[in-house]
């Protein structure tokens, strides 16, 4: 018998206890021995639980998980960055292996934590950080270790996603959407992490750093969230024949790599565009297999709860027939995070311009002397003597389209400039 | 150093040394230690081959690679059932891990040799033999190992579904389009084993034995193929909403499991409705982790020399570490493959009638009498006195449906009985 200390018993800590409750027989079947869980880690020992635990089981102390050495297998569903990183570390210490769920905590000290684990011989996996119950992680690291990744592209926030889906097919404005969201227990009472992309980007530099077994500084990561889409941006978009996604992209660049997390123009035609709703999708290019994509539940109590048994169950297993399966450290190689300011990318441009003779050559002078060339112009002719004006360039680098704007300000006939959007076109 | 001995240098085998030779430095970080060819079996020494290989590693006698004690790992990548098998066998009995993407021997003969592999102690991994490079063995095997699996949907067959896409986009017809396909190269000189379904159904039945943790004989699989549909019903399919694919169906049912593959309605909305050309996917329910769906080349060179070199990769650091890890026997628990006959679908049926009142009701009350219900009928009138009447059922056993075909063949009017094909609409 496996026994399992768990830290945490709330959405995804009961989701864990309820599957392995369920399907018992077949876990026990695929470990070789069965699992119990002797302790569980909670804040509030007076709460009411929905779950039908024995209350014994139950401990306020840490103490009683990372110093029993009854306890093979440490599973931290705390969440934060403190003390689940400090639970993570002591139980390492003490010679447990560990899964996790936590995105903070591996995106910011995974390296470190990974180190830990090799020198103490014990496993560390995070299935369930990353898009929920799809399988990514793991096949990133087995069933694509063949592979020399190029690209990575998710949608790895569920939120969102969801928020974006609603506005695109309700035409309902961002605060609006995020209330209801709110309400109906798709988005947290403090949304910040989802809505400023701050959640999707530990996702990404998790993924990136396994597909380019290198180590990701999290603060060298270009964020940028949704909360400055508009209903007009996504209505401009589908006619001009996209959708927008906050993106989560991970790219080889001639200098580096190109991490970045922001809302992204995608072609319509693309199998990412259809990822609705709380759906998550990771869709990825490597030299042999070409493109793959894997689709599904990116977060929930019973998802994320399937990829952290899972992780239980590989660990559990490995334990029981005594192998040491040490987790390879995923930073052999040095890359550097390119600034974005470096970055090429196409942009959308909408402006309000004053309807009159000549502005929009003066706009295209600014752009060109600024070596940004248009690929399409959308002018929209209204009865009103102010009128939007949607520009998509050409691939750029972002500090011409910066440059551009400050210049574009200045210019007496434009209005404002109410919309920057990147275009993911060319590899995609 | 990993000494491994190959067996077939075709389209496949010339892939993995491609891949091995791309990614050498990678791969040996990820196993811990080199991977060499030590030889390479092949049927004409004298044959011209693209690739860069030392020819002293050729060899036409299979002595040379199952008899050789520096072998650690065999590869198979001959194809066919005999001698492959034999082969596969003669390597585990001396103690060789093997890696094969044989579907035909793995769906036929896996479980006897899976029981072998746990003999000797060694492993057998075959990720190449499902859907080329899409990571689907492991993920099912592992990252989804929580689950109980309900449902799995595939499209597995890359020839099969090029050809009803091009049938669809381009409305030309089947043997118009099988050919082209042939000359293409995508698909075989002989296309018997795709056209007719057989393909696919050692694909599902080896997926469904690791789902249902079962062995599946593969004589119980109903096959059904594609030779049979007409541009006709691809284009009413359209006007009903739905898209004609081969889909491969693994589900769990009342008496046991319902495996098969044949032509299928499937709603246009749904993820595996998008699968083009020669793109493969799984689509799966399991009671944890919900929908989940992965997507990429099903077939080719280096997608499934990716997956092949995955598993090589796997397997050689197991052996590198000294580790033991037998392959868990799929076939714990026994189940029974229903017969069709008492498997209930919805079904699409296109049948040519006299254009004359009371035929219609002749028709529902044949279809009525023998509990057929009817969800929707077209009926085309057309300047002729033969016209086209579309009906799609609500679910009923199959039994009822053939017998109901039996008597509708007997109604005067009914001039002829075109199709019949599956509708899957519930649990899709
Ligand atoms: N929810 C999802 O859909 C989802 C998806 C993917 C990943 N994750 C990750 O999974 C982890 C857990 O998320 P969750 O949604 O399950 O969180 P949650 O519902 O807030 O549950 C947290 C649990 O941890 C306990 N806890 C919190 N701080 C503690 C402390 N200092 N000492 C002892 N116990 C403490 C709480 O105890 P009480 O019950 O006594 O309050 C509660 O049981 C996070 O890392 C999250 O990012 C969640
Ligand atoms: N092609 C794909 O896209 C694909 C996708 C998924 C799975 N697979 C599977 O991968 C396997 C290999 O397929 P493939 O397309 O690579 O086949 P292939 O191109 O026909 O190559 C077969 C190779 O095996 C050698 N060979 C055949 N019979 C032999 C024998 N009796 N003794 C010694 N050598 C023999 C041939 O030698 P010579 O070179 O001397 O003729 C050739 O090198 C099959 O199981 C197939 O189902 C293929």
């Amino acid at each position: 018998m496996i026994k399992i200390g768990l830290l945490g018993l709330g959405t995804v800590g009961s989701g864990v206890v309820t599957i392995m409750e369920n399907n018992k027989e077949s876990i026990r079947r695929k470990v070789g021995t069965s699992l119990a869980i002797e302790k569980v880690l909670v804040k509030n020992l007076d709460k009411e639980r929905d779950l039908d635990i024995d209350s014994r089981v139950l401990t306020s102390n840490i103490e009683d998980i990372v110093y029993n050495p009854d306890i093979d297998l440490v599973v931290e569903l705390i969440g934060g960055e403190e003390p689940a990183c400090q639970y993570i570390k002591e139980a390492i210490n003490r010679g447990k292996s560990v899964v996790t769920a936590n995105k903070l905590v591996i995106a910011k000290h995974g390296t470190e934590i990974l180190k830990l684990a090799r020198e103490k011989g014990v496993q560390v996996s995070y299935e369930g950080s990353v898009g929920g119950g799809i399988p990514i992680i793991r096949p990133l690291k087995e069933s694509l270790a063949a592979n020399r990744i190029h690209e990575i592209y998710g949608i790895l926030n569920g939120t969102t996603n969801y928020i974006l889906t609603k506005m695109t097919r309700e035409g309902r404005k961002f605060q609006e959407v995020l209330a209801e969201a709110q309400k109906l227990g798709y988005a947290e009472s403090d949304p910040s992490s989802d809505i400023e992309g701050y959640d999707a980007a530990y996702k990404i530099a998790i993924l990136a750093s396994i597909a380019f077994e290198t180590s990701i500084d999290i603060s060298s990561v270009y964020v940028e969230g949704i909360d400055g889409i508009s209903v007009d941006d996504i209505e401009l978009a589908r006619e001009l024949g996209y959708v927008i996604k906050l993106l989560a992209i991970g790219k080889r660049c001639e200098r580096g790599l190109d991490i970045r997390v922001h809302p992204t123009f995608i072609p319509r035609s693309h199998p990412l565009a259809l990822v609705s709703d709380v759906y998550n999708a990771v869709y990825l290019h490597g030299d042999a297999v070409g493109d793959v994509m894997s689709y599904g539940k990116g977060a929930g109590q019973m998802p994320t709860g399937s990829a952290v048994v899972a992780d239980i169950i590989q660990v559990a297993r490995d334990i029981h027939s005594g192998r040491v399966v040490t987790p390879s450290l995923d930073t052999t190689i040095k890359h550097r995070v390119v600034d974005i300011n470096e970055i090429e990318n196409s942009f959308y441009l909408r402006l309000q311009v004053r309807d009159k003779p000549g502005v929009l050559a003066q706009i295209t002078k600014v752009l060109g002397d600024n070596k940004v060339s248009l690929a399409s112009v959308l002018q929209k002719h209204r009865l009103t003597t102010v009128v939007p004006l949607v520009l998509i360039t050409h691939p750029v680098k972002e500090q011409f389209i910066n440059k551009s704007l400050k210049e574009l300000k200045k210019i007496e006939d434009v209005v404002s400039i109410d919309s920057l959007i990147r275009v993911e076109e060319e590899s995609i």
